[in-house]
């Protein structure tokens, strides 16, 4: 069979699968996940026998310790795998809620009730738990899931989806074994056949660095729902709270500089850059962070520099290039402007649409921030490092979105259904 | 310029106007709205000589009259075009509602806000008066617009978006005078390079016959919100009113068989075939509406066609494909199922995901039905013909979606918005 026969195969099997599983009940699925984190567990053995298949082939193959240590799966990672399923079980279903209901003129009843999207494919990179993740979270919310990880975590991810799929099954008979599906070749054209069954597939969402996104984006003909990159700013207002300001540019950049949601640029105003530099330069440099600065900041910063020691703040003058950076380590962008006006422009210049926030006590200049920054989630007066699923209350997330069409923000199960339209009538005709 | 610059230019223009119009109130907008009508109106002289242009050379590019009907723009024309505007003035604005509120553990609280999506790309064959319509939707909803309709048009597309774009600035200076934009030239690839600036544009929606749609999504790289075709069901169960049922099969295949939301296929169960296709063939004779019959309800149509003249029913052998076919026309495709699972199997197979409906007196059965069939619309005792924004309450449509990321269903002004998460804090930092 040719790729593209395999791949559309493997799509009109999920699709197959979305319709029984658009059926079930929460009951149902909830029993599912439970018998699936319990099998996860049961097959410790075989998952590692697998997973040791996958380390073997990535050390042969010359990946780094950080790459084996991402793909290795050991005692704790499969509990924490079977934790996170039931986690998922015990959350609401987000399927059939009413959104919205009206009735009109000719008595027709019109209810907007929330459903699964259908088929989601999911590409992501080397960590073989997020099969678990985001097969758990496709299926209580109702959607057949095509999951493509990494090459070099292709044993690990088939034995997850198998012993998923085998466990739900033996709770549930009618479970539809092409429920969860793996790409089944590391074939990179398989993403681009997978990506051209336009009548099959419902949605791509992928997870990784930019370089990934960007060819999905690319060659997709289907929808795709991502973020490229997390270019995250605060901006401190001539008006802000500065030791408030201080603490949340440092939580912002140096809480976990890995993340997404870490701050890449702090935006000063010039009426207190001065003072707020003070302020903040010695806990941004007990924290080894790395200065890219503006030659505004620049000049105020050497000024403080004696100050600083121990330990020295390292500072170097920002290119243009730095600010579209994100740097996911303990390396700051710092600009001083000379208003909101510049503030907002820089963010929607360098920004990637994801999280910025402005710390000012003053409450216009707020909401003047919060309406023209253009991101997904705008804070006032709070850490960057808030746009996540479960500090959203989501209970759990599959990812995060900077576009405008389907979900904005941080993704969980609400966010995987689209709704459709109820007509209930008594025999009403169009006149 | 290269045309790859031109779009590109003229999709940081309209980006550039999507930040202005996303600040604009509620009443400024209306008050442009207002203006732009009385506008087209006392413009209709140069209107008319710029269609008039238009009709010249569709003339001597042997358009047919049909065609040339479509493209003229008279006074009646022209007055609706303004009527339009002002219903859409009337119409509430879809941006800065509260969709969602919750106050978080750390006292953070969350909004989650109606804004504008920001630039739409909308493609369209010839009516001009599609223009004035999407121009008008666009800007309530706060969202820059770059309106590419059909080359035939292209005189009468570009004086009804300058007689709008005028009259707004008159009205407010601060308007942003690349909010309505139409693409300067009729070059074909234009499209192909507008839909390419991933930053910059946030949505296209094509209007129009199945194969501009379709090269539309194969070309576009950024999000396509469009319905194929509408290729609409309606199934008479074996419950159901057969009264009933003939007089809603009649209006969904004869009230107005142009449109999306007539049917084109009418499914009968076998259980009460016999008797219903006595009462409904002689309706449909009498609106010279043709069938085309699988065997088994040929059969039965061919022992009752005596009875029906005059006028006779125009009896074929159905195809495969017509059952994939959006006739548009007084054809429908008919079909005996021997249950509801037949029924909805058929509807999944050949359907476009549009509008179905069940005909049942019973309410497991209807239930069944429209948790079962996953269309846009699915209806239980009434009219596929209701899918319409207008019917729908929605007081304007710009289109209809049957797609499952972004709105499903009808357009209108809040399907036009997506939202952003506002976080108000007082100094939240994450841990």
């Amino acid at each position: 069979m040719s790729l593209s026969d395999q791949m559309r195969n493997l799509a009109r099997n999920a699709k197959a699968a979305s319709r029984e599983l658009a059926r079930l009940s929460s009951t149902e699925k909830n029993a599912c996940l439970q018998a699936m984190a319990s099998a996860l567990l049961e097959a410790e053995p075989q998952i590692q026998a697998a997973n040791q298949l996958d380390l073997e082939f990535g050390r042969s193959s010359g990946l780094s310790g950080a790459m084996l240590d991402r793909l290795r799966l050991d005692s704790k990672r499969i509990q924490a795998m079977a934790q996170g399923l039931r986690e998922v079980a015990n959350l609401p279903d987000p399927v059939g809620i009413t959104l919205d209901s009206r009735t009109r003129p000719k008595g027709l009843l019109l209810r907007k009730v929330s459903v699964p999207i259908g088929v989601i494919v999911i590409i992501y990179e080397s960590r073989p738990n997020v099969t678990a993740d985001a097969a758990s979270l496709c299926f209580k919310s109702g959607n057949a899931v095509i999951l493509r990880g990494g090459k070099e975590a292709l044993n690990s991810n088939q034995i997850i989806a198998q012993t998923m799929v085998q466990a739900a099954r033996q709770t549930l008979p009618t479970f539809p074994e092409h429920a969860i599906q793996v790409v089944p070749t590391p074939d990179r054209d398989a993403i681009r056949e997978l990506l051209s069954q336009t009548d099959l597939v419902d949605l791509c969402m992928p997870r990784g660095g930019e370089g990934l996104i960007r060819a999905v984006v690319e060659c997709s003909k289907v929808p795709v729902i991502k973020h490229y990159k997390g270019v995250c700013h605060v901006f401190v207002d001539r008006n802000a709270d500065l030791e408030m300001a201080t603490r949340i540019a440092l939580n912002a950049k140096a809480q976990r500089p890995a993340v997404c949601n870490a701050m890449e640029t702090l935006l000063v105003h010039s009426d207190i850059a001065q003072e707020f530099l003070r302020m903040a330069s010695g806990p941004l440099a007990s924290k080894n962070v790395e200065i890219r600065a503006d030659p505004a900041s620049l000049t105020i910063l050497s000024s403080l520099a004696p100050a600083n020691t121990p330990p020295a703040l390292t500072i170097k003058a920002a290119t243009d290039q730095d600010y579209y950076t994100e740097y996911n380590d303990f390396i700051l962008n710092l600009r001083i402007v000379d208003s909101l006006n510049t503030a907002v422009d820089h963010i929607a210049q360098y920004g990637s649409a994801h999280s910025d926030s402005i710390i000012t006590q003053d409450e216009a200049t707020a909401k003047d921030f919060m309406a023209r920054v253009d991101s997904a989630a705008v804070y006032w007066n709070a850490s960057t490092r808030f746009t996540d699923g479960g500090e959203f209350g989501m209970g759990a997330e599959i990812g995060i979105s900077t576009d405008k069409i389907g979900a904005r923000g941080p993704m969980g199960l609400e966010e995987l259904t689209s709704y459709k339209w109820l007509g209930f009538g008594t025999g009403q005709i169009r006149t």
